[in-house]
């Protein structure tokens, strides 16, 4: 059983998970097949006063094509024991398979956008894409470029605003 | 005394009170004399594998200068009871008046970067600017161009790494 919680509440576990082993990132085609992507990088907070989730995707993703066509997504914390899956989700990419059957998640339907949940993880935030902009490679630090950018695939921001979070009842005594 | 945290464990306290009252952005100038600037939005996360702090100032605010110069801030969650200095941070602008002076902040130095903290906040980040880019009025939406943005003063939005988190060893006791 899924449970409207507080951003406040979960925004810990959520930063602690994305550290520890990633988020899933889940975005849908125009025929409503969901694709999960695996985030170690993001950030929540609030802007225009609205409570929002900021996500970063390489243009070469498969989830790139999918926001720029859906403009949501959502972002799904993992149970402690996914690490498979979160690990499968961040090396494959959704153009050649189906994820969601690979590793056996149940894609559950949003409140609020067209992305689903994955019913397997904890955590979930919905959310809606009221800003983005590319990264302009000659603002990127040096050291950063060299780094994260050798092929020049450089991000595109998302800022996403967060239509719901809600969590298990159960979620804490699951987390990593 | 104030005891190096773990981000995950204030990131929630941080945010709640973001939204409850609001935070004290400190920067410097030159002579290095603090200005401390009360925001409301922000965000909190992990870029480039670097946890940052990402903070958006409008090109009016003496903090712009500031941060132009100095390229690095602290942010300071007030503690309880703090409400009318950051409502007078959040009113008066440090060009015309020294807001620490006016509200008896006792600036402390930082461990990584110019700009100080306050000593009279509970918790605090260290941050240097990493990245930067500006709101394209044309990408921002119309419903909130018209409500925050009237008179086009679209905001830098400043995205900082955090070179150190750190609390009071007592600041759960002191939190809204």
């Amino acid at each position: 059983m899924k449970k409207e919680v507080a951003l406040e509440e979960v925004v810990g576990v959520t930063l602690d998970t994305m550290r520890k082993v990633g988020l899933l990132l889940v975005s849908v085609d125009k025929e409503g097949k969901p694709n999960a992507m695996t985030i170690g990088w993001g950030f929540i907070g609030i802007l225009w006063a609205e409570p929002s989730f900021v996500i970063a995707v390489r243009p070469s993703r498969y989830t790139y094509k999918l926001l720029e066509e859906s403009n949501d997504f959502t972002v799904n914390v993992p149970a402690k024991g996914m690490e498979d899956v979160v690990s499968y989700c961040g090396t494959v990419s959704g153009r050649y398979t189906d994820k969601f059957k690979d590793c056996n998640l149940t894609s559950l339907k949003s409140k609020y956008v067209k992305s689903p949940i994955i019913k397997e993880c904890i955590i979930h935030y919905e959310c809606i894409v009221r800003y983005k902009y590319d990264l302009e490679p000659s603002k990127v630090p040096r050291d950063i470029t060299s780094l994260w950018y050798p092929t020049n695939d450089f991000h595109r921001i998302y800022i996403g605003r967060i239509e719901a979070v809600y969590a298990d009842e159960d979620y804490k005594s699951k987390t990593y």
